[in-house]
């Protein structure tokens, strides 16, 4: 629980992979530069890849130098840092080549040791097996598993069941990288530690919730991967459902790890089911057709793949919580890729006031909204409305929008990548999922798969580069309301 | 009810006196600039001063050059502004010297008049009553009344009585220069524009309010105007219960000047009744001892003043409202003279919040304040908390101050008397005081008055230059609170 200087030893399984050079070895080049992880710690990068020692370091100094926020690799630090950089090769699958590994971690055989598991799925199993196999689990050693946790509840079972022969519970790390986002922890700051929201954060003050995910990258050369999830399965049921249960969430006896999962896993306990009339009019599904998106022409989903597909690239659901705060104020939720711009936000929108004494047809007055925004710029903002100032006769109003993020004290602004690595680091596990989560929000995704696959809610389309389909713009505007499109 | 180009006759009595040079006609000269108000439109000076009307119209200059927000008067305008100016010597108290203002007026007998009465309250009387005598006053003509009304219910009742005599109450202004302030109208616009505010404004969310208005200047050679009146008589009965009042009323049915003013008198009716033992408790008053302001020496208000005086230059006070919004929720108090800083604020504190799940030792959260400040500087502060960003391990938060105020669109921001005087121009009496008002607001100072007439809360004293006297800490701090010195 030390704050600065934690000794660890990391063991990155797909240290070679692309969420490894982008985000991962630059937080943990962060963390090491800053302190929070002492010198001593080393970070063993385990691959398939036969390269050198010399190969590797030049490999992550290369990387480093691409993906780092700021300009350039620190070069004075990188030589201390370099020493701490070793790497194995292992075939994942193999579980006598996993003997080079021990050796390396028997070096200090008493450390913490995290195993981060940045590879598919399909060989978490195998790879918790041989670290048991070679003796090299302890009470001290933790797992983080990388998305995707399965593609329904069933293979999500059989992954954690996997994990959880060789690991307990509370050594298991599943990262989610939307909670680890600085704005995404002062949602939790921001509803605890203020009166102003006691009274106003239920069914009496906030008409609905809006969460969205938008991309506007398309599927690009990942279409195998994805094509075999969909906006539901790699947006929906994990970053959105987490956001979601931050807002909603009662508070938390306290912000201890397990406290804050009881009222997370709650929510999704609360949540209406969902039955064949609800998969007809309250879930979108759509796949983009060919469209342009930065000026460029950009082809469909389905172009060129004459097997076809009906993988959702975007979905937008009506979600209804049937709890004593939520009672009649609908969550809307929304993801999709290919549309017009990167934005994700959570728009808490209240009601109106019961009643306006400043004139209909002078001044119209907006519900207040608390809008938090994730992507492309983290922020909070607080939408009122106050006198404009001068001496007009009648009074005018306008909308003033308050941030309620602090701005950085440093230049830099940890990745979220940090943040958890970092809680991983010091066995905080509170911005992890726990494993009935996980399950809670799989047997939810799976009543919507298969009303899907039943085809109770036909595929839509949208043009590459719009807002998504109009079904998703009904969806919403049947209750009267509209998405935040500010 | 133009918002442009209104045309009347502007009769400035006492405009060769301090307020009209400092305040009202460098008012009016902005508005007639800004075409509030028409170049037609005549400023009438009436006053005992015999100079010639380019004497005048040069005192004006200079006066206007020296007081001017900007810096300097605007020469081209001025040659259109001069020709609005006119004067007429007169003597108050002599009906006949009056004829020369009739001439004056007749010129254009059927223009809308404002009367303005700059003047000693004394002089009240005698002036309606030889304008009525010239019969200049018709169902257009007003009359705006500065303050001092009277120094207690009678004499305040004989003042108004006169007037009476001759205006209908719609036709009477009496003006408070507190309700000009933009910020101060902002506090309407805020109350009752925003979801926000509507669960919270109340006893269940609000722990108390408190009113401050300080000034660091001494009486100085008004001695003898102020020993007349004291902090009760010259601030609190009319500018405090003012905010007071704007603070505490219920939505009124409309920004109608009569809907609002019945919810201001209002709460000045369910102020709780004070008795000899309140007196005790709840008041303080004191003078202030020879101590220093800016670094200069600075003289006691007794100081050379053989006769002695029982005049209060500080008052601080406990009001509770009994209604069913404030129940509980007492409203502090206080104003003086010669005190640190010059401060003119409301604060609004909210209550903790019920428990906290930050760690005590950890993080002390502060209650949410709204702070509203009119001078030296006007804003609207509402203060929260978030979370300092960053890695830490236990979530620390921090204050974050946000502004409600916008800020004017141009550099220059109306004076309170600017929009005052347009209002009665406009003849929308909405932010001045009706007589039910001002009567409620002195039966409750009477009471106070006659309790330390009897000596039931003993004259305290406080240094010059300092916050005030123990006293005033101790009738707050007895409740377990504390006033705002942010």
């Amino acid at each position: 629980m030390n704050t600065k200087n934690n000794l660890c030893d990391f063991i990155l399984f797909g240290g070679h992979g692309d969420l490894a050079f982008r985000k991962l070895m630059p937080a943990l080049y962060h963390l090491c530069k800053d302190k929070y992880i002492s010198s001593e710690s080393r970070i063993i990068t385990v691959s398939r890849k036969e390269i050198s020692i010399d190969e590797h370091i030049k490999l992550i100094e290369d990387k480093l130098n691409e993906f780092l926020s700021e300009e350039k690799i620190d070069e004075e630090f990188f030589k201390i840092f370099k020493k701490q950089l070793l790497m194995v090769t292992i075939d994942f699958a193999d579980e006598k080549s996993y003997e080079k590994l021990q050796t390396i971690l028997n070096e200090h055989s008493d450390r913490e040791r995290i195993n981060y598991l940045s590879t598919s799925p399909d060989f978490f199993g195998t790879i918790c097996k041989s670290l048991n196999h070679w003796n090299l689990i302890s009470q001290q050693t933790r797992v983080v598993l990388e998305k995707p946790l399965g593609r329904d509840l069933k293979s999500s079972q059989e992954i954690n069941k996997e994990v959880l022969k060789y690991f307990e519970e509370d050594q298991i790390y599943r990262i989610d990288h939307y909670l680890g986002k600085d704005t995404v922890q002062n949602i939790m700051a921001l509803r605890f530690s203020n009166r102003l929201f006691v009274p106003l954060w239920n069914s009496n003050h906030i008409d609905h919730v809006q969460i969205t995910v938008a991309e506007s990258v398309g599927v690009e050369n990942r279409w195998g991967y994805y094509n075999e999830y969909g906006a539901l399965r790699d947006m929906i049921q994990n970053h959105l459902m987490q956001l979601l249960c931050l807002i909603a969430m009662e508070p938390p006896c306290s912000l201890e790890a397990n406290s804050v999962r009881d009222e997370k896993v709650k929510v999704l306990r609360s949540f209406r089911n969902i039955n064949d009339e609800d998969i007809k009019t309250k879930t979108v599904r759509a796949q983009y057709k060919a469209g342009s998106s930065d000026g460029k022409t950009v082809p469909g989903y389905l172009d060129g793949k004459e097997e076809g597909s009906n993988t959702e690239t975007f979905a937008a659901i009506r979600v209804d919580i049937d709890n004593w705060r939520w009672n009649g104020v609908p969550f809307y939720i929304r993801s999709g890729k290919r549309l017009q711009r990167r934005n994700s936000e959570i728009v808490i929108q209240f009601k109106t006031i019961p009643h306006s004494i400043f004139g209909e047809d002078e001044t119209s007055i907006n519900a207040n909204r608390l809008v938090i925004t994730l992507q492309p710029k983290e922020s909070i903002e607080l939408k009122l409305m106050n006198k404009i100032p001068g001496l007009s006769d009648s009074m005018k109003l306008q909308q003033v929008d308050l941030e309620l993020n602090s701005p950085h004290n440093s230049d830099r602004k940890p990745d979220a990548y940090e943040r958890l690595i970092l809680d991983v680091v010091r066995s905080n596990p509170t911005l992890f999922m726990r494993l009935d989560e996980v399950e809670t929000a799989w047997k939810w995704a799976d009543k919507i798969i298969e009303g899907w696959e039943k085809n109770l809610s036909p595929m839509k389309t949208y043009t590459a580069g719009s807002d998504g389909p109009s079904a998703a713009i009904q969806l919403i505007a049947k209750d009267g309301r509209s998405w935040n499109d500010e």
